[in-house]
């Protein structure tokens, strides 16, 4: 039965594997100081023209998350994020755990707005409050919508007036500068944020992510944020090979590249079916709107999940691609769903 | 010029500060281990009718909040609240510096209802988002509303439902249980409120507020708890006699009683000039909603707050009685507003 | 039975109960914003010689210490304390709860060494482990002792070399200060220390402490601090009399004062009768070294604390005096122990 | 230069490698509820002879010590540990970052002594101390050392008497258990530890170690820690499928002997050359204490850690075998250090 379920149900991508066994037996040192990490350090700095960048390689998006977050703020400060936002629902108060409360815009586009940035301000005026401090955006968001270029400056625009900072998580980074309506670039990105990470787990990596710090005030011993928050591999060298490769003749793009056409095909199976998608996400991530006894059926030869309920008889569902969906999947689904709504009909 | 700030801008009631200065060389235990506080648990056991429940006294609301919170939860544990609760917007992430989030739900009228409670622990199924496990209200509320023994009861039926510990913020707790539409006793909150504190601060009393312990898993080394917070105070027989104080002859309800008077009549003042009050709060906070070159005008002789924009022209603000208004400034303000608005409608 | 357990046995001294009931009716702002604080907070700058200096009103000392170390520290940053240091020992582990380390350093006499400093500095190299970034003293010390100018001057210099902040926990600093063999004044102590705090509770306020900042990078936004760690009084105004009156004409060092002479008293009562003190204290606490069987006698007519075994037949135990130790307590207690060493020896 | 720095110098042992690729493109669920960490939980709770324990699989071992520690103590409680235990050392403040005291005991050897617990219990007595309830052990001991099946059971025992947890670092438990002078089994540990984890990066893992959870007291939600405190892997297959190859015909303890073996290879070379070894570790790593020239010296040849000074001329330096350590290397060694040494006496 094939899963449709996420981003991260295989190992990692070819070319990744050969070059952890090519390296497997050399020594190096530990903890993210190795050559291959030095490496794509490099290469990402090149890649998202900031000679000057700090790059760190962690563990996962979640850590990327709580480090970016208790890094940047003070006890007393807040970050500000979309009511969906992952730090805000799927990260089990991880956040929180490290002290920090989270000032939530409700939003039906998985995107925050300058006008949320500006009344959440706006509303905290004294000690009694927290203090908003920083912006959280992720690109791709929860529901698979890219920001725009104008959009994102938009934001920075708020966050000089109200000298917040910017912070973007990247863990579907790929998908959303490959999608079709794209019209930023990784140096874009660079340029606007504070502090934001390109995703590896999700994008064909066995793990970790590439956390970029663009603003020297934020530079200063992140390391032992790292180590601290339970983040530091000892051999941190896996993900530094990983992201060598990633950014070795723009692979990085093409595995994303890949799981948005699936996700795309796919779509286009649903919509030919005159299913609506939430959202309309144009990356990795679908949201079909079903109804719940067509989900039922579904679910005999396929693996995804439910999102949330749309009405009493219609559920919203999440389909995800990836960097290795075959496309024979999603031509077999073609097929099969074809057959399914024909069957529904009669 | 008068203020109508709060219910904290003076001292302490006299019969407080009578005794205060009665037993002030005499020496007694420490940290709140004294024959006052002693005294005063024992009268408050009686009070609310639960010879096992534990009395401990803190220096203030916010603090109760953060002790019970901390106390009750587990790290990956949150707490459900009103999102104008006073945990959620005026206790600096205090809440959150101890590691834990806050679920809210949104409200027109201060109070959290059975429905909301749900919703939120439906929404909230494994192990990647928070688990909710308390439930916390005010009575009275931020807007100065109160619940009715049968809303509290459902929020009591809907905890026990999902398994959640029943928490209750009484700073104003004195207000709430003599306003006139009130049907709740001390007993009532005792036999449904998992712990709960009962205000002295906002009552008269020139610090501390008595935190009721009624569910006996919750109670064992709660002492821990108020020392590690910063809430214990050295020589906390000023809150012990404060609250011997308070429930001798029902002082407690005296004061606050005289609080709400002073405040429903404030209230008829500014009705019976058609100004519409925000909440229809029947304790002693009221919320006026009054033209801005009102406002303006009325600032010139009276301090209150702004709570918040109405429409272009209107803003709320806030009045606030206490045990200690005067019936002649409440006297002085009805001449006063008259005259005032007699001018503005020449 | 007299008691000698502590210093915070009675209410607040004569003087300022006074002046509590002079405004005890008037009404002013919150949260320490009255007109009483603002006083303070000038007579205070006036007294140390810091007319930059900001001073705030905090519940006790743990919260001082909590607030200073919390906003001082980075979340990977440690502070550096004599083992025996009441943060390590008496806080319930509040410090750790704001997550930061204490690295500690052995001694016999309750004081931190510049040596000590070095070593703990020199010991912490890399990411892998904290970061010592401040010093904690305190004057008196946990056994009474107190530092020389030339002592502090040397942890200053150290703390200049290694980049640390220094803080200086005056829960006791009275009795520090009118010492016999003291040589520091507040002045100097605010010439050295980047924050430290004047205590209030322990040398006869009801409650309350002043807290100093005097370096310029620690100010900003530090009432968010007060507010989130609890320690924000909503009648601040009760504290801010309290150090008006302890700084109008000398009544803060008098009492303390008072405290000294008392224990001087004490202490010869037990010199004079062959017994040692531990730590040769010259403050108001004093620690004689008493055999077992005495202990036992004493108990049955004065109150006092053990301190801790000293060999297997004598315990040290703590005698304590204060502002409020009537004089003829301690000509009664020179009778009585004369009399009880005479019954012994026959 | 072959380097002697650590025991995760190099990647994945071949077999673990071969089983990655072999199941590289298959699917499975994420979050280590995939089939390899099922299969590998059931095969390690058989190797442990605890057929109702949880087994969890983690991203590393500062990750475990901060988890078990976290879950299991209350807020106001603290952890009892060697002071040079890991916790205490090297990991950034981790555990007092979740807001828990470390209470440590001077040693000579690595380990705790039921004396030191029984010591520190007895001095933590109220409210105003932290409560130690869990001792933190690690077998190796961060100096190699190893615990006898007589020592542990003696902490048992004493926890036991003092109601204490007890958790067991296993970070080096491969080396620690092959040790020639060990008399511990996996089943002895997972009888007398409530948690304990098998270390699996120093091991030959690419990253990952699993947590065993013995007490059934402490296996509730175990899993929101994980995600809460960054430690859950989206591709948890990695972990799992490494412990599948590790208790497969006994690789795990393969890997480790190794390890010892040329390690006491290594440490016959120096004490053949009459060079003391500080703590005269058995397992994989030794503490040679060097005339400082010579290390020197052997700098320019070989790469190992500097541990501390031991006198005025000599320092200890730590070097580590792994799993991978060819034995040619150690022949190299002992050649090298023989010409070492004999030019020296020239």
């Amino acid at each position: 039965m094939y899963s449709f379920a996420n981003d991260y149900s295989e190992g990692a991508c070819l070319q990744i594997m050969e070059e952890l066994i090519k390296v497997n037996f050399q020594q190096s040192a530990g903890y993210g100081l190795d050559e291959y990490c030095l490496k794509a350090e490099e290469m990402i700095r090149e890649e998202i023209g900031q000679p000057q960048a700090d790059v760190h390689f962690i563990t996962g998006g979640t850590p990327c998350n709580v480090l970016a977050i208790s890094a940047i703020l003070k006890p007393y400060e807040a970050v500000i994020s979309a009511d969906t936002g992952h730090i805000n629902t799927h990260e089990t108060g991880a956040v929180e755990a490290t002290g920090h409360k989270i000032l939530t815009a409700p939003n039906d586009d998985g995107k925050l707005r300058p006008e949320d940035i500006r009344r959440i301000c706006d509303a905290h005026t004294d000690e009694h409050m927290v203090k908003p401090a920083m912006v959280f955006v992720s690109d791709s968001t929860e529901i698979g919508t890219i920001y725009t270029k104008a959009e994102l400056k938009a934001i920075r625009e708020i966050c000089d007036e109200y000298g917040l900072m910017l912070y973007l998580d990247g863990a579907r980074l790929g998908c959303a500068l490959t999608a079709n309506n794209n019209d930023l670039t990784l140096k874009d990105i660079a340029e606007m944020a504070d502090m934001f990470y390109i995703g590896g787990t999700k994008n064909g990596a066995l793990l970790g992510e590439a956390m970029v710090i663009v603003n020297d005030s934020l530079k200063e011993n992140f390391r032992f944020y790292i180590k601290q928050r339970c983040s530091m591999l000892a051999k941190g060298r896996i993900v530094g090979v990983s992201f060598c490769t990633f950014f070795n003749n723009g692979l990085y793009y093409k595995l994303a590249k890949h799981a948005n056409r699936m996700a795309n095909a796919l779509a286009y199976v649903f919509r030919k079916h005159g299913i609506k998608l939430y959202g309309n996400s144009t990356t990795n991530q679908i949201f079909p709107i079903l109804e719940n006894s067509l989900i039922e059926e579904l679910r005999k030869d396929y693996v995804f999940l439910d999102w949330g309920a749309y009405d009493d008889n219609h559920t919203i569902v999440r389909f995800v691609t990836s960097w290795n969906t075959p496309v024979k999947e999603i031509i077999g689904f073609y097929d099969y769903f074809n057959k399914l709504m024909e069957n529904r009909t009669k």
